[in-house]
Parts: structure tokens; C-alpha cells; sequence
């Protein structure tokens, strides 16, 4: 998916909506546990309850790795059925790989080719050679770790040489690897203040912003210092959507809780004169 | 295993060898591709070829996952030969993992409990709370990237904030999260001569050392800078034992690479007078 097709979809949806699919077995209505995939009937029920109010769907691979063999399963099964359901949606592995440039290599293959996802999330430790191979394939996006939602950001993302921060010289960097239409950055809501700052290093690049609602970001703050004339913007919320009701009409309560959002997005959409 | 657990294995096989199971499909004989499940088969004749020379196993997982769920399976048969048939072998998943504290929780429980490896790698861009999940099991280890191999490691390793770069303040800020015996770095062979000041920061930590070989890192400048009295010292070597030959000989000549290195630790060691 390139740039402006990713635009289109938020402005026909008018929603910037990521819905991150971190489905843990111990969370899920308990009359699920009797069906042969659980975590997949728990997606499904999720995916066809909000797709028309969200752009993207981002699966934690850590979640599904947690249950082995059978968490990978579920997790091909939940890809494949959003790609030919509702084509168009973008999927995000979010997965914060990184290795070697032959290794990475094997991990784009994992995503790009075993797999159908549009877009990865890489941690930036390990430099260039274990970000490029990803860039390599055409219409499919990096997602690259800069400043994240979590405390532990503030350990080593805020080490400044000569005045310039790690997260900014991540980003300064790595916008040399790639484009605005295969590299996006990582930004955690939580530290909304500092949009307006990283704007002027990356004014038009898409942003996934995770940390609105459970980890107590706000939404019209991220939009007002980060929305770009494309939108720019992909805001993820995983808990308070797929978790929005513990009983059987999750599904229902699911849908309320991304009507909200997406009800919300299409406001400030409207304000910037863009949808 | 706790650190003098895994130092008494390596007196006892005079070997300080990892081996790295990055077993690629298109690189294993023809003739196993007729297998039920070409990786694992490959992987069972070079453990069996390599068991007794060899005190670690390191199957990075981008070359599972490449395949998809039959990757993933073959991954969990490999970790499970291993674990039966030569307990006391160390067993390390090179996953790069690290993600806000409750995923890496996930990640923790799909390397420590869905599968029984003893360590995984850990990215550290996203700090403490990505890494402490995995420091909670008892055992069980957490290898931390520091100072990688590749080309790339130039890119923000060294980044230096009064007088400090990047991968010495990662390993003393995180020296603190754990312990000698959960906590190793990763220290790339091709940076060897970095390894007597990083002895400075941590003098007894375990260090998993990959580039020896394929990546042109020397084993006796590993060992002289990084040797500590108990061994302290993990060296990788992945595609100079796995393909040591491309024909049906594989494993034996596997072993025959296994072994060549495996008598240079043995002299190292004894240099030392530990073994």
C-alpha cells in the first residue's frame, strides 16, 4: 500500500484507527475456549465488528508466540482473513524485530512473504543492515522504533549528543533509508509534547502512535501537533477496544468502543479540513 | 542453569562453543528435503554430530518463522531433541525481543514456559520495563545486546553522551536490573578490542560473542581481552560448522569444524589454567 492509497482509506473511513489485536487467551469470553481456535474466534468476531471503523489492525506477535505453534497458526489464520475479507485494510506485525542483515532478510520474509502483512515494527539498536532488507519490498512498510509509550523510553531514547536526542538521531538517520512511502515511525502518545518537535525533523511521514486510552495518552493532543495534510497519523488502541466487555458481547461492546474513537477521529479530521 | 552450572560445562567439554542453529531450507542437502520436516532432521544430525563439543545451542528465529507455522513447529521439535537427549546444554532463543513491560511478559512466556530455551536475546532500546519481565524466572537468562557485529553498530552504538556511548551506558544502567547469573551482553567479535573495557564496566558477566568466522572476528582476541576466571565467554559460530559442506557429509564435517574450534578453546582455556 503506498502513501496516498493509506489516505484515501482515512478519508473515506474518516478514521485514523489502528486496532491492535493483542489477544491473550486468559482475557477472552470464557464459552470461546470450547472452539478449535479460540484466539482466531476472538479476532474474528473483533474484525468483522469494527473493520468499516478502522484503517489497520496490528496483531503483538507476542501474544500469539506465547501459545507456540498453535498461537502462529491462529496468527496466519487472523492475517489471512482480514487480506481477503476486507482487502484494503493495512496489517501491522508488530513484532520490533532487528538482527544482522541475513537475518533480518529471513524475518522480512516471515512478514512480507509466509505471511501477508503490509508493514513491520523493527527496533532501530542494530543500524541500517538490519533495517534495509525490509525496505526492499515493494508497497510494504517499516514501522521503526523512536520514542515509545513506556517508561523504560526514558533509560536510553533520551541520550543526547551534542544536543540532539537518540530518538531524533534514529530518526534523522533512518529517514535517509527509506521513504515516505515505505518508513514510518513509532511515537508514543504518552509523549505527545514532543510531536510538534519531531514534525520538523519528519513533517510528512506516517506516525504509529500506540499509548492513547490504557496507557493515558490523548487523542486530540497527538492530532493538533501531529496531523499532516495526508493525515500522518495512525493511532493504535488494543485494550480498551478488544477488552471493552469480558462477556459475551464483546464483540458488540468492541464496536461501541471504536465508534468512539473513530467518532472522535472523524472531528478532528473535519477541523483540519481534511475528511 | 545458574553461571557456575554453565562454567562447569565448560571445564568439563573444554569448549566454550555456541552453536548457531540458523538453519536455512535452501542451504540444507537435496536429500532431506524429501524429509517430513527437512529443518528438524538437519538440526538433529548436527546436534548429534556436535553435542559433546559444543556447551550452547543458538537457533535464531527469523529462519523459523521464515516458514511460517511449520518454521515454529520445526523450532519447538529442535528445542525439545535438544533438551531430552543432552540436558545440560544451553539453549538460547536469538529472537531480539523487547517490547512495553506486559508484552515482554508475553515473549518471556513463550521462550521460558511454551518452549524450555534458558536465555533470549533482548533489544534494549525500550529499557527496563522491556527487559525485566524475562529476569523474573528463575534459571533463566536474558541476553542483552550491547555492542552488535554487524556494520550497522556504528549507526547509534557509539552515540556518546559525556564521555559514555550508547552500548556502555546500556550495560551499567542494566548491570543493576539483574544479576551474573540471569544477565549476559552481546559483544561482537569484529569489536574485540573493545571487550577489555567493557571487562572494566562488567568483570564477570557472561558475554555471548557472534563474528568469530563467518564475520572475520579471532577467537584468541576474544579470549585474551574477554576471558574472565570463569570462562565468561559464549562464542557463536553459525554458518562455519552448519555449512561447513553443502553435500550429504554435512554433519561430519560440521563436527570436523565443531572440533577445530573446540581445540583452540581447549588451549585458550588451559592458558587460562581453568581447564
Amino acid at each position: 500500500m503506498t502513501h496516498q492509497e493509506l489516505f484515501e482509506n482515512i478519508r473515506q473511513k474518516k478514521s485514523f484507527l489502528c486496532v491492535g489485536l493483542d489477544t491473550d487467551i486468559t482475557k477472552i469470553p470464557q464459552y470461546l475456549l470450547d472452539t478449535s481456535d479460540p484466539i482466531f474466534a476472538f479476532n474474528q468476531q473483533i474484525i468483522d465488528a469494527t473493520h468499516d471503523l478502522t484503517v489497520a489492525y496490528k496483531p503483538n506477535l507476542a501474544f500469539y508466540e506465547s501459545l507456540g505453534v498453535s498461537g502462529w497458526n491462529s496468527l496466519e489464520k487472523t492475517v489471512n482473513y482480514i487480506r481477503y475479507n476486507y482487502p484494503g485494510i493495512f496489517i501491522i506485525a508488530d513484532a520490533k524485530r532487528g538482527d544482522i542483515g541475513n537475518t533480518s532478510s529471513m524475518y522480512a520474509k516471515a512478514f512480507f512473504d509466509a505471511m501477508e502483512f503490509d508493514a513491520v515494527t523493527v527496533a532501530p539498536y542494530m543500524g541500517e543492515d538490519s533495517v534495509k532488507p525490509f525496505l526492499t519490498y515493494l508497497d510494504k512498510w517499516v514501522i521503526l522504533l523512536a520514542l515509545t509509550s513506556n517508561k523504560g523510553a526514558f533509560d536510553f531514547q533520551f541520550m543526547t549528543e551534542n544536543g540532539e536526542k537518540l530518538f531524533e538521531k534514529v530518526i534523522k538517520t533512518s529517514a535517509e533509508w527509506g521513504t515516505e512511502d515505505n518508513l514510518m515511525y513509532v511515537v508514543g502518545a504518552t509523549k505527545a509534547d514532543m510531536l510538534a518537535d519531531i514534525r520538523k525533523i519528519i513533517p510528512n511521514h506516517f506516525l504509529l502512535v500506540p499509548g492513547v486510552g490504557a496507557q493515558g495518552g490523548s487523542l486530540r493532543e497527538v492530532a493538533e501537533s501531529g496531523m499532516t495534510s495526508t493525515c500522518g497519523l495512525l493511532v493504535n488502541s488494543s485494550r480498551q477496544i478488544i477488552y471493552a466487555s469480558s462477556g459475551d458481547d464483546f464483540a458488540a461492546k468492541a464496536r461501541e468502543a471504536a465508534l468512539e474513537v473513530q467518532t472522535e477521529m472523524a472531528q478532528l479530521l473535519h477541523e483540519k479540513g481534511i475528511a
